[in-house]
């Protein structure tokens, strides 16, 4: 029986799961993929984390370059998450000849032509289903099932944090910071949520994914980014009351005036299968020419999940040693001829108080109008109490800029103040 | 540049669905996946519809050893449907040195073996994603994603025609009978339909899914299987009070008892992700013992969607020549020690008919408990016109055994008819 040992960088969630997963599952397998794999050496200070996983001790190393002179070693896990020094570990081991899974999607994102380019000159595997969506297979689905489509349209929910805080405000009324701070307890949000709440772990796995579906380098950088720390529960509630959920939405699209990358709070469609996807539950909509939609939900985070999409990515590292994914185009930059569209249209929410008093109302809607905004519901809430009255306007397709034009107008007038923008998805 | 040759057997739904994806993305593969595929040979006896759809008259050709000879022909893809001549078209070509991408359930359900132990010997390829569920990707993502999981069960919609008529008798309350004729008119539903209607189709489905999901061959003669042709709207409507949507649902279990297979109309949870897959949507759930849940949702038949899976095998085949899928374990029969489940547990709705008259109820409730079956929920809508009201009993977990004896000792009483047995999935 074919032997392959793996080496894991890291014993923190994703890397704790990956050992169980490998350890518990050898026999199975052994017995159902004809492959006998065995963790061969394991990086990681922590010695008595280690200890307590049940890694042996003889296995523990404490340097790279060890791994990468170990014979035993066939596949390099690397799980050890941002730039450095996961990308000089994941380069030493691509350079001497180990294949390497990753679930590290900052590294991905901002180095993927480096670490490919290394690993093509070492003709080795490298594999990062796990870096987006945890379980989710969406990266192979997109580079070996759905190959054979031009995409147009990406949309997901891919962060697990913001998923669980707008579905716990969606569901209790409870505020943005009281839900953080209960997901911070149960170890759902970080001590230091900014890379969650902001939406840069979802640029990161945006720009991976948008650069498979569109074939040219999507750069992070190129990603309008928008997080959910300003969203108030009245908003999440009039949205329900209008037929929406409030979602984190990751958005990529490539039409005729080119590709256009984004990720903030969007009103869904309830009917739509994105707003069903609550809790942690992650999922991918995407749209292709022949395919029309597929959808691809599961757990997007989370030491078992994740180690789910890396053990994958091993056992078919394990049998087919010879290659990664299918070809695709994974340049430094994007394409000298790609344009990414700034000025994106959608469909608008905006809250406003307004004085009650006659003309302000007309105002408003011709300011809209100024700007050439349709409006196509309008509703005032009279039942709340205190002076000013939310509008709750809902407007046609319109390009962003002339919804911040109308508002920078509105607030000018010193009757009406826009309190809340939310772009729909329709 | 990389240069494959295609070979089309027959040119209905799908076939011509992969012709039209295959000629018009040409420049785009040659440019995104670096290699060259066009189509060489087509088998069709109708020479107008080839012709119709742009094929070129000397591609197009009457006889399956004209393509096996033919060495411009690397990739053969079967799109006949059936068993025969499909199955010694697909031998012939696997002995001949080609691969082969197939879309036939039946075939692949009936003599997987055969057909992958031809390929093994002939060290070619051999793909069918698009036999099961059309565009979704479920079968590479079970065998090279999700393979490091040991799945506990595999819930599914895998039938457009059934799901397409069971949302229409859930949206507009029509019979059964109307929407299915209005299918047929749309083309949703084939003159005779009994393969859809009656759980074929879904069953060598459930078939090739479970038996790739479980490791062991499950042979479609061991799936209990019940059709859609008996649901009438009263219990659609019912079970939409009580927060259930009626699917056409293929289930596979394995547990500690054995593997349970089969196909019916059951009750879900409206919560549940896959009561909200409508239409001719198709979605299957899959849940494994790293991964958790995960759902696959898209478009389960269709000339393009089922194209696209094909195509997807196509361009993998084209680049990795020399293998298929990961390993699975494709065995003739199922393994010696492997034991089917028959008398399998679920929750049940049952609707009755009674006399209104004092004792009815009570022999109905104790008819229950003598067969140790523990009632949910009790239902009786007097609203109904008619002398008799009808009760709706919703159980907990039983045995489908006890219901059977139950029901028969219920309509041995004279008091009471039983009218609809209906599964629940909790």
């Amino acid at each position: 029986m074919k032997k392959v040992g793996v080496a894991i960088l890291g014993l923190g969630v994703v890397g704790g799961g990956t050992y169980k997963i490998l350890t518990e599952h050898r026999e199975f397998y052994k017995k159902n993929h004809g492959v006998d794999i065995t963790v061969e050496s394991v990086l990681e200070r922590n010695e008595k984390r280690a200890l307590e996983l049940g890694v042996d001790k003889s296995k523990l190393c404490s340097n790279v370059a060890e791994i990468c002179s170990n014979p035993e070693v066939d596949i390099v896990v690397e799980v050890i998450g941002g730039v450095e020094p996961a990308r000089s570990f994941v380069l030493a081991a691509l350079n001497s000849g180990k294949s390497v899974v990753t679930s590290n999607k900052e590294l991905y994102c901002k180095y993927s032509h480096e670490l490919e380019k290394t690993a093509k000159k070492n003709r080795v595997g490298l594999f990062f289903e796990a870096s987006c969506v945890g379980g989710v297979p969406v990266i192979r689905s997109m580079l070996d099932n759905l190959q054979g489509n031009e995409f147009s349209s990406l949309m997901g929910i891919i962060n697990g944090t913001t998923n669980y805080i707008l579905t716990k405000m969606s569901d209790g009324g409870a505020s943005y910071k009281s839900v953080l701070e209960e997901a911070q307890k149960l170890g759902y949000a970080e001590t230091d949520p900014t890379s969650d709440v902001e939406g840069y772990d979802a640029a990161y796995k945006l720009s991976i994914l948008s650069s498979i579906a569109f074939h040219t380098k999507v750069p992070y950088t190129e990603i309008y980014r928008e997080g959910i720390t300003d969203i108030e529960n009245v908003d999440v509630e009039y949205g329900k009351q209008l037929g929406y959920a409030l979602k984190l939405l990751a958005i990529g699209k490539n039409g005729e005036s080119g590709i256009e990358v984004r990720v903030h709070p969007a009103f869904i469609k309830s009917s739509h299968p994105l707003a069903n996807v609550n809790d942690s539950y992650n999922a991918v909509y995407l749209t292709g020419d022949c395919v029309e939609d597929v959808m691809l939900y599961g757990r997007g985070a989370g030491a078992m999940p994740t180690g789910s999409a890396i053990v994958g990515d091993i056992i078919y590292c394990a049998l087919h040693p010879n290659h990664s994914y299918s070809t695709f185009k994974n340049t430094e930059k994007a394409d000298a001829n790609t344009k990414f569209v700034k000025n994106f249209e959608s469909e608008y929410y905006i809250r406003l108080s307004a004085e009650d008093k006659a003309g302000v109302l007309s105002k408003i809607t011709a300011t809209f109008g100024k700007h050439a905004i349709s409006v196509a519901q309008f509703v005032q809430d009279k039942e709340r109490e205190g002076g000013k009255a939310p509008l709750i306007v809902v407007t046609h397709i319109t390009k962003e800029q002339n919804i911040k034009k109308a508002v920078a107008d509105i607030n000018a007038t010193g009757l009406a103040k826009v309190d809340a923008v939310i772009r729909v998805i329709s």
